[in-house]
């Protein structure tokens, strides 16, 4: 079975990635660059993409940064040293107006192209960012739009939109994706990098990953500023 | 009230952006740049945003000539001459994978960051190209997906998708937009224009639009070749 696997080059997309393989998938890697702060998210979904066996990889472009509103495609400061609980409420300014729509958008396109009969998405809930397209009903919406909306769809084999890690801890997924081999020093979660892409240590994505490592009891491999 | 205008060029999102002024509202025109063998639609989209009035036009790119698969962005041959039945049958070669999908997803940001209400689509079915996103369950879907994807959607206020044409023949709407003083010289549907724009006549979305002024009762200004 051939599967498109989003791939952001960040922690969970790479586990993603890793147990699709796992579960015997041919996988095809499918990174956006989008105007983003943290473009080197790019070259970590590059070697994740080769070192996790993806089939292929393909890189689109789109033009979020012309459309702005979000604190990673424009100037607006990103937050720092937010609590948990304050990363749990509301939808930040880090929330990238209609991203994922968009992205998932691009995907069903390329599956349809492609034959694909899986979408594999690395969102979850649990520890995310608060942002609204990473909820199961947001992943159900988005599969009635593959099935009512596509080619593949009418012809009664829509692409399934699979959320491997929609109920997993950040820990849960970190425990799962190294029992699975994957080496966290390629991935990319800062919203923030130094020039040289180290991680910030500060922002909502790095205080939920280094807090992951910390429950997971796992050595966290990322290089911070 | 503000609405965002999905605008092609076509006499379709003309009218469609005709009758939503009628009504009042603040219009922003959208218009895309996907790679489409007809860009000079997008001349026409220029022509029409400025002589109904819209408030402001904005042309994203997206590239779904990257994607493929569509007679519309690669070199697969636009049918000609296919008869009423043939084009009500099935989904055809020029159907873009996904494209209403993506281009919706990306207003659903541009309606976010602008705080736009209204999201308006001139998409209809009764003389459609058959194509799967232009159906009232995807619009439906697509309401969903703005509902529960998006910050404004989660805060209460979703922008509202609506379809003025959704139930019009071509008939009605050309009657429609003629009441409205839509100038339909302005505006381009042909798949497979000449190098001078003039329109071959012979294309799924000229059979479709020769027939409409024809059951109106409206002379077509179309230059064919």
């Amino acid at each position: 079975m051939e599967a498109i696997v989003l791939l952001s080059g960040g922690l969970d997309s790479a586990t993603a990635l890793a147990m699709s393989r796992a579960s015997g998938r041919v996988c095809h890697a499918l990174s956006f660059s989008y105007g983003q702060r943290h473009e080197v998210e790019l070259a970590a979904a590059r070697r994740v993409a080769q070192a996790l066996g993806a089939a292929s990889h393909r890189i689109v472009s789109v033009d979020l940064g012309a459309i702005g509103g979000s604190a990673l495609t424009d100037n607006t400061a990103v937050p720092k040293g937010r609590s948990e609980a304050e990363i749990g409420s509301g939808v930040p300014v880090t929330y990238v107006p209609a991203r994922n729509t968009i992205f998932v958008a691009h995907a069903l396109a390329v599956a349809e192209v492609t034959g694909a009969q899986e979408l594999v998405l690395g969102v979850n809930v649990l520890d995310s960012s608060g942002y609204p397209d990473c909820r199961p009903e947001w992943i159900a919406a988005m599969q009635q739009v593959a099935r009512l909306g596509t080619r593949a769809g009418v012809e009664g084999h829509p692409v399934r939109l699979v959320a491997p890690l929609i109920s997993m801890t950040k820990a849960d997924i970190i425990r799962a994706g190294v029992a699975l081999g994957v080496d966290y020093r390629l991935t990319h979660s800062c919203y923030d990098p130094a020039g040289d892409g180290a991680a910030c240590g500060a922002c909502d994505s790095c205080v939920l990953r280094r807090r992951g490592f910390e429950q997971a009891g796992v050595p966290d491999p990322t290089r911070y500023v």
